[in-house]
């Protein structure tokens, strides 16, 4: 019965459990010696389940975030003499607009450090759909980042295992112990790695939706507001917005495909809904940075922003103008009758496209670049009977049945135009 | 993303998490692999937290009490030709009450096969109990256990760790992990090694109080009748008795002491509460096993119940005329005024018996048997400035500075008489 550490797991798993919150030194005291190995896998489960089933003070998350973050490094970009601004986004279907909006708000000037990850089930990753471009490179070390954030100003790479190493083990514990879905430990984790990676400011895309890791509007906004709060408390300027992600997001949902979509964004074109939404973010990023005014369209009708990507990708050792992987098989699905698209649901597409070659199941797994879901209609759309509505890419002709089972049902042909929903729903500041 | 087994653990954890029932196959799939090691600890820590918080319904306590039965061997009495009868207390300052119970019991030609544990903390174990007596022997095998219930009646032995394996193995986890309170499991964890037992009758005695497990009478209110119930779904006849754990059991708190108090009872004499708490617990089992008219006094009075007692504790190689052992140091403490004793307070008093020796921090701690608290009042009886208060017993002198610190302020002379309070407070019946 000694008491050898100033805390006890089991005292602290106790306080949350009955409902009360977990002190300072305690929560500190926790992470440090989960990370070290001396609190258990089975212990810290059981208080993720609490902190799930009970919830956490504002306080308690600031305090929970900041010892992850003491786990590991910290960047510091504060000799750029620049503003640094990063997006985050909750992960979606067809989610590629990372790739036009990093180089985009760059082209103001702006520093974008924009450290990414891969995917994981249905959600792609935008590390995954940038090494579709050949001799494109994902790991950059520390001065390499800085001198491209000094040279070009937008960097997208993968984030180092340096930066808050507690979250990463108190994920992977998360993912089978059922405690993914716990809104502090969600908020806490992405933000951990944000503040780590030293931004000035932050944009969240919080997503909600079929397609999206929270259905739950509600839910979403409950994320969205914990973030901006835990984002403002650490002294990161941090702004939310919630958007729809029912519908895939443009018309390319895969890799290759998508890098081929966020070029036409750049180049002045590309699908209604993408060009929003990166329009939409580029704008929070830049009222960030001290622009409100910035006139981020021009600079997508310009050629601006597709400047700074080719230097980007070139910067890592990507060739822009090289050509994208194909696929070697293809299959169109056409329309059965003549109408109106009036559905076309993001989280069978993402599982089709996952089936086919575009997602990874487990860590190691690669992914087939060229494999994927290209949409012909969208929503609102009117169609003939016989007229493609998407095909399917893979490697492999075999792929095509599970895919089509994953989508069947997920879009209709009705009579009457539905009514529009907006992307961006709402918008939440400190 | 295949599914080897027909569940998966983070599916199971999400169903209890989100307030649901899980269903019969997959609690039996979950309490098999985590037996077996394929579902993990940290798994199984967050299951019992979501259990803690959200509760199981009636059937699922029962299916997975059956499922940690399933674990293990099961014993069976029935070829005996004779009535099986058990008793279990989840534990108490002072709880002796099953050494005089036994023997008293099977004088009526029952069965009482009482497989018991060892202390931990400060409630004491009934084999480190009978350990005090030169020669007795706790492990016996089960054809040892037979044949005894068979010629004597009554056997008090260590039960065997081939009951019940998923319960040692998810009590070691919840015991680390902040779950031990949860009702549901404390029932199965009980149930299960009683029911593998192979008893036909069950009687509880549930305590609440500051000596016992669950302080609060609603708790443990709820705890009798989970266990009266699940008893009765598995087909065990269980009754349960809800009795006071504020003040300690008897005038002996110990090891060997609490086997002179025992054998007291059994020669027609002993302090009150210990014979109210024997008789009543009695003709619980005596009705269950058929006989409610049996007059359990009398087998006190005559020495019936003596003479099995003195059988048993031979039949296990002991020698229940042999002296007990005796302290080396004596420390007694006396009142500092004249009045009436209105307050002993169990759980200071089984912690001050714990830090004298006659219990254990760690599971493979020895006790030291002639260490503890020898009562020489009670409540609600007038004393003397200096009258002799209790009487702490110890192996070490150095001992008594850390036990005096727990009692301190523990027990209370006050003027009036306080009001009394009964020991029985409810029976729960199926």
């Amino acid at each position: 019965m000694t008491t050898v550490h100033p805390h006890d797991a089991v005292e602290v798993i106790r306080t949350k459990r009955d409902g009360g919150a977990v002190s300072e030194s305690a929560l500190r005291w926790l992470i440090e010696h989960y990370t070290k190995g001396y609190v258990s896998d089975a212990q810290m489960a059981s208080f993720a389940m609490a902190v799930l089933l009970r919830g956490m003070e504002r306080e308690e998350i600031r305090v929970m975030t900041d010892a992850m973050i003491a786990s590991g490094e910290r960047m510091d970009f504060s000799s750029l003499g620049k503003p640094t601004v990063d997006k985050h986004s909750t992960g979606g279907v067809g989610d590629k607009i990372t790739l036009p909006l990093a180089p985009l708000v760059a082209a103001f000037g702006v520093a974008v450090p924009q450290l990414s990850g891969r995917g994981l089930g249905h959600t792609g990753g935008t590390l995954d759909k940038l090494e579709s471009i050949p001799g494109w490179r994902a790991a950059l070390s520390n001065d390499e980042i800085m001198a491209q954030l000094a040279d070009v100003g937008a960097v997208i790479c993968a984030a180092g295992s340096g930066l808050a190493p507690a979250d990463k083990k108190l994920y992977a514990l998360r993912d089978v112990t059922g405690t993914v879905e716990a809104i502090p430990l969600i908020a806490s984790s992405i933000m951990s790695k944000k503040i780590a990676e030293g931004t000035d400011s932050l944009v969240l895309d919080v997503k909600f939706g079929s397609g999206a890791f929270m259905q739950d509007i509600d839910r979403a906004r409950e994320l969205a507001r914990t973030m901006v709060a835990l984002g403002t408390d650490s002294g990161v300027n941090t702004t939310a917005l919630l958007t729809d992600m029912n519908t895939p997001l443009g018309l390319a949902i895969g890799n290759a495909n998508e890098v081929r979509e966020s070029v036409e964004v750049l180049a002045g074109g590309g699908p209604a809904d993408v060009v929003e939404l990166t329009v939409a973010l580029a704008r929070e990023m830049l009222t960030l940075a001290g622009q409100p005014d910035a006139d981020v369209e021009a600079a997508l009708r310009d050629g601006r922003a597709m400047d700074v990507w080719k230097r980007m990708i070139r910067a890592q050792d990507g060739d822009p103008d090289a050509a994208l992987p194909t696929p070697r098989e293809t299959h169109t699905v056409v329309a059965e009758r003549s109408g109106v698209v009036t559905r076309i649901e993001a989280l069978p597409f993402g599982i089709g496209a996952w089936r086919l070659g575009a997602g990874r199941a487990r860590a190691e797994d690669a992914v087939v670049h060229a494999a994927g879901i290209d949409l012909h209609v969208t929503v609102g759309q009117p169609v003939t009977a016989g007229q493609p509505l998407f095909t399917l890419s893979a490697d492999d002709g075999a792929r095509f049945d599970r895919a089509l089972g994953a989508v069947e049902g997920a879009w209709e042909i009705g009579d009457a135009v539905p009514a529009a929903s907006p992307l961006v729903r709402e918008r939440i500041t400190a």
